[in-house]
């Protein structure tokens, strides 16, 4: 039984909190947040003891892991104390909206060789793994383009947008990741505009709500990602993958299984939007047993370092009007 | 080049006269109709000459092949003066709603050794040749489960109905040929009900517009015919085999490739109503090549006939409300 | 909190057992089972106490609701008990195969007002609910054809459709019901056949594994219903709905949303075959939201009479060969 | 009826030449190739007279409209040529790889009154004139993002590619008109980057065989563009668009209709590859309309010009490595 101490009871910490309480192999030992009410609430409902400060956590020191779900601007404190403790640790992206302090942090991680993995769920979503089988399986041939379209179904609170990062730092990057993973090669130039079309507020907070980014590959291959905080038919997250051989894409929003034929055309029902959930349980379902088992654990703190690299010359490259040569440093 | 002599400038014949003016290897030679204005109009428009009677064109001779789509009640005269003329011959189903009198026209037609294909023009559409190809692969395994839709997209007229022989022998007789030339097994009991739910004048003229026919063959296999009259969004013609190991089928109405997705769900355009009608085409395109190159023409008067005796079954049995065993006499 | 007495620890039992312990509102008192070893496994996973008796349960009285899911020829004994003790009662399909005792048992279960629920768990699948609001919203006209089709994946141990009553009883049955459910219209006729094409023993057996039923409505509406036993790219279940106005269908198996395109053609992969199982959460749902408002639980032991007064028609008509007019008697 | 001089016998050539003999209203009535056997096979297909050079057919004046299908460095000549003779005319596209040149001639074509078509066919298929229908109909909303995706299903000859202008003249000019037509609007920057990915022999012609370009126009909304010069399962050439309400999309390569399901997933049957010429017979048919009914003859001169501004910048921006601005100097 794998115990976990988790930072954070807001949206990504309720959804862990329950995936922890519901897998086999373990369970909530205590869950922290500075809004102690919501640690207590998330505590009755899934288990565990509930305290509004880490150091009551650690005096008790009865868990074997941690998972940080807690605001961005507390994941290196919480991570620095995780490694010193020597626990394994699931941590949400983004590392630290300071590159310099992602990059120092990663670095303490690999030295002191506790396994931390960054939460790029969708590496864990059956349809993308499938994806990326059929690129491995030679289904697509060598890679030449690449399209990703992901947009919320409703934008983000102000309050969340304005220390976010903004959008390629915050939700870009999980495609960033995606495309990485997918094509095993890291881009060396992104050129990305954007635009505020959905919400002022969300411009006056100095952030963009519709954008695009063009990255281009060691290969020659070309990827082109769309970034939006707003769909009236749901959330979206797919991606195309050509090459010589072929083309494999997912679909979303995939319509439900009901149609109806009239004099008008056909019309099919839609499936709700919970898209991207299930990667949370598919993410720590590997971090449980990769530390088990002792097998390196995968995407990495480097792979958020990595991500958010090209984040950060995606937002440079918007800013500037110019394409953005990336380097990682390594 | 192969001249013909056509039979019928109504809805099937005047689609014929353009599909052999179109032809690179064909030509009208004459257009024969009881209605001496619409054989004129035909010819003005896809070439030869027209008559009101067979007697002239058959007087001047100088056509191949006789194209037969007149009203049924001419068929056996005009097949007989074929054959007399040793003629290769396109003729429209059914033979003759008497079956007496299709039995032996059939048995004429073996006799002379002169080339006749009924128009079973389904035999000879993309989607239904793909089926029984992948039949013929092995990609279903032996055939299980038939079922079958069809249903005009708006009723035809009831003057028309009259003088049809009804629902089955003179739409359900083309599902009819089409299960066994799928299965290349003939039924051996048909069990078939109907109703008149689309319009009453249809039922007042002793027909009904909505049909359901099941077959047992000897294999086991079953199969059900749903035929209807009417359909708001067009018609339908579609197919599905299921066997061990898996099922085929084809899909109409085709939706069209445009879609939309809104917060009401996903809406797809619709496709034109012309299903169906490049089988015509088709069919003439076999019938002269097989013609000229001396192949059996196929499918025979004699597949006419044991889809009409099917279609003759289907009626006893709704009519007396029990299944009924199917013999062929060969 | 809604405590239930489970009878039954076997496949259906297991699902329920596991609904119950994760519905917020329910929990586990009481595992039966004449396997003991599988009772305390169930309530060792879901909570409660196991026994091999229901004497020792009913004694402890400690429980509010009763769920049957033992073998049918337990039901009617369990189905009085719980009466006898007014508890509402969730009881999973057929009532009993003997119709007389059915039929005794449900106007035993109305005189007594307790409230009990017949297991046609389809009738709370969202697919299903959302073809019946098409229909209730107009969106079809008045029905004039259905066509079901619904297929296991593999097919069940011989030992068990030897006690199964026969693919009419035990499949089948869920479709008459579903029909009805959907049309509010009662058969008046069935026509039904069927064959052993999937496996021999299952015809020594004195059963069928592929079947095909015709019923007609008061209104005229037609329906056929296929069903099998074995289906190699996973279980099937669909309907389509077809009126004047147009037609509503469901579309199982359902492909996966990653489509592969490639010079050979489109190629898309295939869901998992879990298809019907949510049917159980909801029905359950439903139960304890009905019981606890005092609302009437539908559908109720009358709708599962009716669904086997079909099932015995048509099995009749199987054996004799005829089409079987259907009475209630009621 | 109207009687056509058509210059270019070639792959364009051929398709007009044949769609003049099939239309109603129209006659070919001369072909004019430097390869004059190229002119007269055309000619004996498709009716009229040969001839290797213009002057012959400006002599016999017997036509009324002129058709210019010929390669691209003589579109300007024989446009002169038809200004000055004051006959309607349908040009295919880009008017002059020199932008100096086609500026001039369209200016001068805009002077003269004389109306001129330039052969955007794409802004003729029922498919983008559906999405286009959508958008004016507000089922998308303010435009926010649009995507394409084009791709050629084989290669051009080096030979041709050489002479093209270039994939972003030759090709990607059809896409920059487009979405200039489905959003009213023009593009204000672009900013384009390409690889050769396909055949190095393009790459030694001085071209690209595969292209990203970004464009964005004055309401902010965003557009990519992906183009590509082979694709294994057929042409590509679809698009869609984003708004506040919704999405509205067109598929290519539309999947046929048949399907086979087995235990390895579902299956589809391709379409040939014969996607956008029909938009060539829908292109004749407004031009021959328009001209008739004296309505405006729409897309212009003024359009093509419009779009090779963008591809003229398009070109610039890959070959400098920074986003474009466009101005179009009216």
């Amino acid at each position: 039984m794998m115990r976990f101490l988790l930072f954070g009871a807001g949206r990504a910490g309720a959804v862990h909190a329950r995936n922890i309480a519901r897998h086999p192999g373990a369970e909530l030992a205590w869950v922290v947040d500075i809004d102690e009410a919501a640690a207590r609430q998330t505590a009755a409902r899934c288990g565990g003891r509930a305290a509004a400060s880490a150091a009551e956590a650690w005096a008790a020191d009865d868990f074997d892991a941690v998972l940080i779900a807690s605001s961005t601007d507390t994941h290196v404190e919480f991570l620095r104390q995780a490694l010193d403790a020597g626990k394994p640790t699931y941590c949400e992206k983004p590392i630290d909206l300071d590159i310099g302090r992602a990059r120092a942090v990663t670095a303490e991680a690999e030295r002191s060789g506790v396994p931390v993995l960054i939460g790029f769920r969708r590496r864990f979503l059956d349809d993308y793994r499938s994806v990326r089988r059929s690129i491995a399986d030679g289904v697509v041939g060598p890679v030449e383009t690449i399209l990703v379209v992901a947009r919320d179904h409703t934008p983000p609170p102000v309050s969340y947008v304005r220390v976010s990062g903004g959008l390629f730092r915050d939700k870009m990057i999980h495609y960033f990741d995606l495309v990485c993973w997918l094509t095993g090669e890291r881009p060396v130039e992104v050129y990305a505009t954007g635009a505020c079309l959905v919400d002022p507020a969300i411009g006056q907070a100095g952030d963009v709500d519709t954008a695009m980014a063009m990255l281009r590959f060691p290969s020659g291959a070309l990827c082109t990602i769309e970034n939006g905080r707003r769909c009236s038919y749901g959330a979206e997250d797919r991606v195309e993958v050509f090459g010589a051989r072929g083309l494999v894409r997912t679909q979303t929003p995939p319509a439900g299984h009901v149609q109806r034929l009239t004099a008008a055309g056909m019309e099919r029902d839609r499936y709700t939007d919970n898209f991207g959930y299930e990667g949370f349980a598919g993410a720590l379902d590997e971090f449980i047993a990769a530390v088990q088992e002792g097998r390196p654990v995968v995407p990495a703190l480097q792979d958020g370092l990595q991500a958010q690299l090209v984040a950060e010359a995606a937002a440079e490259s918007m800013r500037e009007g110019r394409p953005i040569a990336i380097t990682y440093g390594d």
